[in-house]
């Protein structure tokens, strides 16, 4: 990390001959945020220049399976019959986004939602107004609303429920449809896009943020913001180096993202002051139908249950991940089985079956009598539609009846359009980054602003601290992203 | 945050029109990394200046119970019997001290521990040859040779056991004989030690760090170090937004240390480049008795065993806090109770008694069966003498008897003295720190060390990551103070 080449300090202007390129306002890649960032600070009337290291626009968001966490009462919400207001998706966000969740972004965020969800449908973003009722990871139809665990315990009991995950309509994944919608109004707009463009140091005068250097096929290219520059980069869970020093749960396993997270606008923004926060913080993916674990149970490797199986399934994986090591499985009976819907199985086999429970935990390999005391005590309960332990909706609730099968989450199991899916076990993203203000300022640790720098998405901590939802990821980058486009035009 | 005087950014010398003091070495902070470096950086010829915020020295290391982890071969290992290796403890650290745990740090300080303990001894600190042969926090009698967990899964299968945590001879806890020696070493050499004097940033020359900037009973003090800055301020346990922002488990909980644990010494450190990792690490001492706990076992608020509850009780404070929230108790039994010696019981009295598991477990408000199917699976195996969940020891396993006790160790037990004691429930502190090479050498976000500035003790990432073990602290702050101390003297 030592080479000059690899170096992330800031560069004085004066040791810049002559800049190559000169604009108002320069975004640093070209995902969701970066994308928004730049469409919002065109339209403030800033000349804008957005780069993008891969050779076209998309990003991690691009792979994304295309929710955005919308409510307040949005038009998809009413379509399908539902009331909703910006106070009860705050107390969701709120309890659902973790300790040191950003009270005032997550204010701004749900008040002005059902804005933005009319921002997103102005730029062309489809919308179905049709409700998937039951716990998923993304519709397999193409629903256009889902829950995102607001009537699972014990959110349901903090907050009025809701569905707001709003899926942008696709054929599979929503996230290509977001990226196409919004790289067909950046090529609308007078916004420069130049791909292949690797940015590696920001350009400073004293304290100022005046630009940044970039590679650009083998050449050095040197870039001038005059109002200022918006990182929006990703997050770092493809830099080994900084996932070990910060969030040691998700090292070694499969990366959610194009393959560009790698921290770098993070360090860069460091570099020059910045402070960052909830670095330890990570999502992870893993390889389970939801539709069959809510209609049995998910147990740890000493068969126990650990969590309500009909909450977000995001919130199961980082129970497993962050407190069993991933070591879990789904098990389930025939009937429950039979139930799961076709287009939710993909196609998954069971990874053991057995007549008996006893049978199947010692194929699996868990202690003698351990599942065989976790099945007798849910099934003693769930005949009377209750779950004292971990308060599943009595919807889900029945006795589970010989034969059982058990999935072995670490092998995954879902197709490849489903990330983990592909690669099997778990796929992870990293939540930390630069503190931002609402208007993407970044901080430095004085808590002061540092002039001229603003950064959204995931290369800032947003919305989310160490919990997480599906959708505040596209929701955080194109709402956050719109407002540090704004500001960053609207500074002189 | 945003006044001048709280200001963490650094000052250009050009700015400081004289400098009230000058030295060779600068070290900030009388605790143990900081009482060591300043010894070291005096014995390797340096003019030595030592700063204390507060009116004398000690640190939150005279409040710890004194306990060095130190091996290899030790005489007091010797004389109690057990011979032991550098590659050993090794080994054991490696496992112990968590994913990302220092390899280099780990082993340099290994190899030379031996070297240590004689360097500890030669100051004046007293271990007295003898073992105490159970699990505990400190040993309430003076022996001076306790387990760290070695003789416990999963580390008596890593490394061959030998223990290693070296107590200081002391009437109750022996960090205040350790800071008292190392105090007197201070007061003999030619150190010169400021209290009073609290350091508020650091002064820089292009990149080289020259020196500090302190209030003193409110005035203003600069220092000029010809050699180097030597930060020995503690971790950040006591910055109640450093914690939120990094280690979001530790929120809210007692914390122990001097008072003195804002983190100043890091952030300083951060402005002037200083990379930060392991952020969210932090240890937790919790209220419970070992000697009570490894007869019976300990429960979380679904009445399921989560360790073995022989193993280093700092290791249950942290699955109790990390992974349980807190909402653990100490289940054990009348003959149990009745075994544990009289001089480990703080007087401590059960908070809930009952003739039967039933009645317990509705008498904490666990779901009814919760605890009873608990203690018959442990009793079903404990008579055969193993523990397929937890590997506890033969040692520790019996079939448990009515009646039964219950201990809420969100209550707090012990007597001041013992910390978490005092306030109950639990005590925290932080092991995230800046990063450094292993001689002290603060690195940069490019992994190049900052000219002129030393970090040692918990304002770095020493030995540990996430994981810990009790002397870690003592033994990584004066092992490598030592270290920093030489450097800081010998550069040029």
């Amino acid at each position: 990390m030592s080479t000059s080449a690899s170096t992330v300090r800031p560069l004085a202007a004066s040791d810049v001959d002559a800049f190559t390129y000169e604009t108002d306002v320069l975004v640093v890649g070209f995902g969701c945020a970066g994308a928004a960032a730049a469409l919002a600070a065109e339209a403030a009337g800033a000349e804008t220049v957005l780069l993008e290291r891969q050779s076209g626009g998309g990003g991690s968001a691009a792979l994304s399976g295309g929710e955005i966490y919308l409510g307040g009462g949005t038009a998809i919400q009413q379509a399908c019959g539902f009331a909703d207001t910006a106070e009860e998706m705050t107390k969701f966000l709120l309890a659902a986004l973790g300790p040191d969740a950003d009270a005032e972004k997550i204010r701004q965020y749900c008040e002005n939602s059902v804005e933005h969800y009319e921002w997103l449908v102005a730029q062309g973003v489809p919308f179905k107004p049709s409700l998937w009722d039951s716990p998923t990871w993304v519709p397999p139809t193409d629903d256009g609303l889902m829950w995102m665990g607001e009537n699972a315990h014990p959110f349901c009991d903090l907050a009025t429920p809701a569905p707001r995950g709003h899926r942008v309509t696709s054929d599979g994944f929503g996230g290509k449809v977001l990226m196409a919608v919004l790289g067909d109004a950046i090529a609308s707009s007078a916004v420069a896009v130049h791909t292949d463009t690797s940015v590696r140091r920001l350009i400073v005068e004293g304290d100022h943020v005046v630009g940044v250097t970039a590679g650009h096929f083998g050449e050095t290219v040197t870039y001038r913001a005059r109002r200022g520059v918006v990182i929006t980069t990703g997050g770092f869970a493809d830099n080994t180096e900084m996932v070990a020093h910060h969030a040691p749960q998700l090292v070694g396993l499969g990366v959610n993202s194009d393959g560009g997270d790698d921290g770098r606008g993070i360090r860069m923004a460091q570099a020059a002051g910045a402070a960052i926060r909830h670095m330890s913080a990570g999502q992870v993916g893993i390889s389970l139908i939801p539709g069959m674990m809510v209609r049995g149970m998910i147990v740890d490797e000493l068969g126990r249950r650990f969590i309500n199986e009909d909450v977000y399934p995001g919130l199961v994986g980082q129970a497993a991940l962050f407190e069993h090591g991933l070591r879990v499985w789904v098990i389930l009976d025939e009937q429950g089985y039979d139930e799961v819907p076709e287009n939710e199985r993909w196609g998954v086999a069971p990874h053991f079956v057995a007549e008996t429970v006893a049978e199947l935990e010692h194929e699996i390999g868990m202690p003698e009598g351990a599942l065989q005391n976790t099945v007798a005590e849910y099934n003693r309960y769930a005949g009377a539609g209750i779950d004292p332990y971990f308060h599943k909706s009595a919807r889900w609730l029945r006795p589970l009846r010989a034969p059982f099968a058990a999935i072995d989450v670490r092998r995954g199991i879902a197709p490849p359009e489903y990330g983990a899916a592909g690669g099997g076990g778990a796929e992870v993203f990293t939540l930390g980054g630069v503190c931002t203000t609402v208007d993407g300022m970044v901080l430095d640790l004085d808590g002061e602003a540092i002039p001229g720098l603003f950064a959204a998405g995931r290369a800032t901590s947003g919305l989310h601290s160490w919990g997480y939802i599906s959708g505040t990821s596209l929701g955080d980058g194109t709402f956050f992203g719109r407002r540090a486009g704004t500001a960053a035009a609207e500074r002189r």
